[in-house]
């Protein structure tokens, strides 16, 4: 009753935030934030380890690292944010994660270029339409692809920082695409903080299931944010930062090295592999995210 | 549906760790904070500024200020912590925050001493007996006094730290103890960091109330850390932190200059106050604190 008593007089205390949307989200985080403590009867000595472990996630971020996001992905908050900011419409191909390594202005190339730019990595063609929930082309989307390369690091994560595993293009006419990346290989999200402290006491893995970043966006739908995964691969089911949907497993067909190329590219002796990814795009206003 | 299913995919990631007590934690904790996105259907842009306002409190935490505390303490989850771990236990005095400014080994004063030690402030004159809740006297128990002055700061707040307004002495035989300090005086709560600003925001004052700190501690008892607040104070009913209980705020009598100290101190015209606290101890192992 005390318990109760002192919620109610918090909650309060925001009744004269001027912004009805704030004073909305601070009365909401004191009710459950409450309900937490209460429910799990939270004792000092867990309230200081707490306070301790929020205090070293944010002594952890810095301009190159953001630790608190990271707790958001592996604690599922960033995903929740997506599915609730992307409702499901129709056949609309389904939304996740961004992550932190997608950048603005990534190179353009043109339909079939490469966008490894010396990442290294098995070659992977990739290929699909870009339409709307009606199965008409969408001409000249706008793809905005990004992945890390086969020792599980994405290009701004190298001291030098060259560009490299990313790029732009657009879909034709018809709105088909196609484009040379890599065959995605699963790696571990930063673990050397206090989250990946957090994901070891609770015997969880820091990796990602294999995947390849997509941006698709074009005038009057909605911004997809989206991941292709790789069927098979081991992570799907652990996924560290609960990215996988099933509708974005893929396959990605293995072709033995000498394996003629679709566009004739000689590949010197290595295997590459070749992945379709069809995409519809919802229309705006959507749920659209931001 | 899917919002659900996520969840739970969350949840049980955690059914891995091996102390129990953290999984059930974690797992409570993804339920609510969950529960908090899906209640306010939590946009993109509100969830950075979310990260963003954690990394400033992070950012502003160093060996000397803990932002965190204090974000804790005005959402009032501090409090809600010491509700939870001193149940109410028949006529027990009430408790309420550590606060911040709390420091072990005090200076030790004899019954009647003076726990200024130099910080300005008008003298006030506090006694009282501490019994067990059948009114028995708890012989010898330890108090441990601590204060602002009256320009509103502790001691450890001041760059050249000298320990002044605090201190620790023990009741006599029959459990009464008496001691002079200062008539308490409102402060507010470090301000120029991102929980100031979020106050601000919500049109909260950081002001707390005036009050002095106590700690009480007896073989067998349960450890009492509480306050008492001065009557008539313009900000027991807004006290940022919350810590304000009715059974806590007391009487402070003003004693004009020349009025007669009780040791027969001579005060050099100055005025004084006066206050009366009955210490009722709860016996040990009644939801005590650690």
């Amino acid at each position: 009753m005390r318990e109760q008593e002192l919620i109610d007089r918090v909650v309060s205390s925001f009744d004269g935030a001027e912004d009805p949307r704030l004073r909305h989200l601070l009365q909401a985080s004191v009710r459950h934030v409450h309900a937490l403590l209460r429910e799990v009867r939270i004792t000092e000595e867990e309230w200081a380890t707490a306070i301790d472990f929020l205090t070293a996630v944010g002594h952890k971020t810095d301009a190159w690292r953001q630790e608190f996001v990271l707790l958001s992905d592996v604690l599922g908050l960033s995903m929740q944010m997506i599915s609730i900011n992307n409702e499901a419409y129709a056949n609309a191909t389904e939304a996740t994660v961004l992550g932190p390594f997608f950048i603005e202005d990534s190179p353009e190339i043109s339909l079939g270029e490469d966008i490894a730019g010396g990442a290294p990595g098995e070659p992977c063609w990739v290929e699909g339409k870009v339409t709307d929930t009606c199965g008409h082309a969408v001409a000249g989307a706008l793809l905005e692809v990004w992945e890390a390369d086969e020792d599980g690091y994405y290009d701004v994560q190298y001291p030098d920082a060259a560009t490299a595993g990313r790029g732009r293009l657009r879909a034709g006419p018809d709105g088909a695409f196609r484009f040379w990346g890599l065959t995605p290989t699963p790696y571990p999200i930063p673990s050397d903080g206090p989250v990946g402290q957090l994901l070891e006491a609770a015997g969880r893995t820091p990796m990602r299931a294999s995947h390849l970043h997509f941006r698709v966006s074009a005038p009057n739908y909605r911004t997809l944010v989206t991941h292709i995964f790789v069927a098979g691969d081991s992570f799907l089911a652990g996924d560290s930062v609960f990215g996988v949907k099933p509708s974005l497993i893929k396959e990605f067909v293995r072709q033995p090295e000498g394996t003629r190329t679709p566009d004739g590219r000689e590949l010197e002796g290595r295997s590459w592999s070749r992945v379709q990814f069809d995409i519809v795009l919802a229309p705006a206003g959507r749920g659209a995210a931001a």
